[in-house]
């Protein structure tokens, strides 16, 4: 059980883990920290954290868990900002979504508390973001991939593992290089595919005669594909800026791919493209676990 | 009110439309035909269709009004079976995802009964296929594009916009070429980009070492983005060969807006993501209507 845990950023993701850890009385308080005071106070009548500091300094006083669930693009600040003030056996972890940009900020950043930090990413979330839309059970059954690395405490990692097991995460470990060439293909390039395509058909629209509003025709198919285009541009934009050759080298596999099938639809091979086709729906029906999201 | 109508090809499309069509009365008697008598027989035992035959010609005689619901590679011989058997007043309507070939094919083969055929395309359907998934509120409110010819007879029009009204769908009318330049971009391009990505990954998972399976760490996103690459592999060679010219122009077009999010990502811009991004979800929100699939 943790006597102090401070999450820092308390939205979607570090609300949710404030009411799972709740839940399972986890630990004896928690403290919530961020930059706009009345999300903070929300998170306080919502009984998501007990009580908030504005400065993180103060919020990771005293703390035996520090949580850091802000977009990717403060990382570096934020630990900047809490170093000085950490305990020396405070355990530090993050949320972010890329792995080899915190590392490194952490390093910079973090100093001799470094060994005690473990980067991790639970691979769950909605479009939705904010304190309000959290809940408990948002990381039961999801996998939180952690990246531990040579020098990592052991004690440390043995802590950040019970705070997501609290929380009936499935735990996996890999490095971080592992992690980020793994999401960059199965989360970032899907997510950029969206907006591209939602931005395609937007061009399109505007040269279409009468101003005819093309999505009109969207069928299912669409919409499905197109809701992760509804994401935190904010979010995704630090996304891209902390993984960008991962996802680059995503986007390449991606092209090559495309460039395959187009070249199949230009010389009207029929075989070359049911080949692709057949692949690809034998392997999402057998992979994909239809029901978890 | 129909007297007979004829369905070739009683799968899901199909096997709704009839379903519709009895459901409100609209038709004294429906025929099916396909080629598989046992499917022909289930659908007889669902009470879908009142009877079938095997024989195209012996199906259509007789009937005011026929649809052909037969994959798009299939629609050249219908055509061709069927003419010297066809009323002289019957209405012959199809439902394919691509037009301009049909109507090519239907030109070259019905003769005198081309004026009488009303090329049409339901934007409805599921990734489910055959007559035990159809259902009659299939195209409840749904689209369905109608892309009459310069010397269309009015009355056969008439009658197949009576037809789609039965089943509560919305019609719309546009020429072949902006159908299938719309439905290339709404549609097809949605469909190939999600094989494309699940083959991709796949590509990834056996070079990743140890044979990690890295669709476990694809979150909802990709989940929702790839059910599309559950849709069936022959239908959609049928598509890509049909609509060959205006599916290469949408790739091409949506290649240019990758090329720009590669550049940006490459050098670091994070305006120029933003700015992709926040268009995106923009027209995202405001366009798509959830809740209609």
């Amino acid at each position: 059980m943790f006597k102090r845990l401070t999450i820092i950023g308390v939205g979607l993701i570090g609300g949710s883990l404030a009411r799972a850890v709740r839940q399972v009385e986890g630990c004896q308080e928690i403290v919530g920290c961020g930059r706009d005071e009345r999300h903070l106070q929300q998170a306080v009548d919502l009984g998501v954290i007990d009580r908030y500091e504005t400065g993180i300094g103060a919020a990771v006083q005293g703390a035996d868990m520090v949580v850091v669930a802000v977009p990717l693009g403060a990382m570096a600040s934020v630990f900047q900002a809490m170093t000085a003030s950490l305990d020396a056996d405070a355990v530090i972890t993050d949320v972010g979504s890329a792995k080899a940009s915190v590392v490194e900020a952490a390093r910079k950043y973090l100093g001799r508390h470094f060994d005690r930090f473990i980067p991790g990413h639970p691979i769950a979330g909605t479009e939705q973001s904010g304190v309000a839309a959290s809940f408990a059970g948002l990381f039961e059954d999801r996998i939180v991939i952690l990246t531990p690395h040579d020098t990592t405490a052991a004690d440390a990692l043995a802590q950040v593992r019970r705070l997501w097991d609290c929380c009936g995460a499935q735990l996996m470990t890999m490095t971080e290089a592992e992690h980020d060439s793994i999401l960059a293909a199965t989360s970032h390039l899907p997510h950029l595919l969206a907006y591209t395509l939602v931005d395609t058909l937007c061009g399109l629209d505007a040269e279409t005669d009468g101003g005819r509003n093309i999505f009109r025709y969207a069928a299912g198919g669409f919409r499905d594909f197109s809701r992760i285009a509804s994401s935190d541009p904010v979010m995704w934009r630090d996304i891209c800026l902390a993984n960008g050759p991962a996802i680059i080298s995503a986007l390449d596999r991606f092209g090559k791919g495309i460039a395959q099938l187009r070249q199949a639809i230009e010389q009207g091979d029929g075989e070359q493209m049911l080949a692709i086709f057949e692949r690809a729906k034998a392997v999402r029906d057998s992979q994909v676990i239809e029901g978890s999201s």
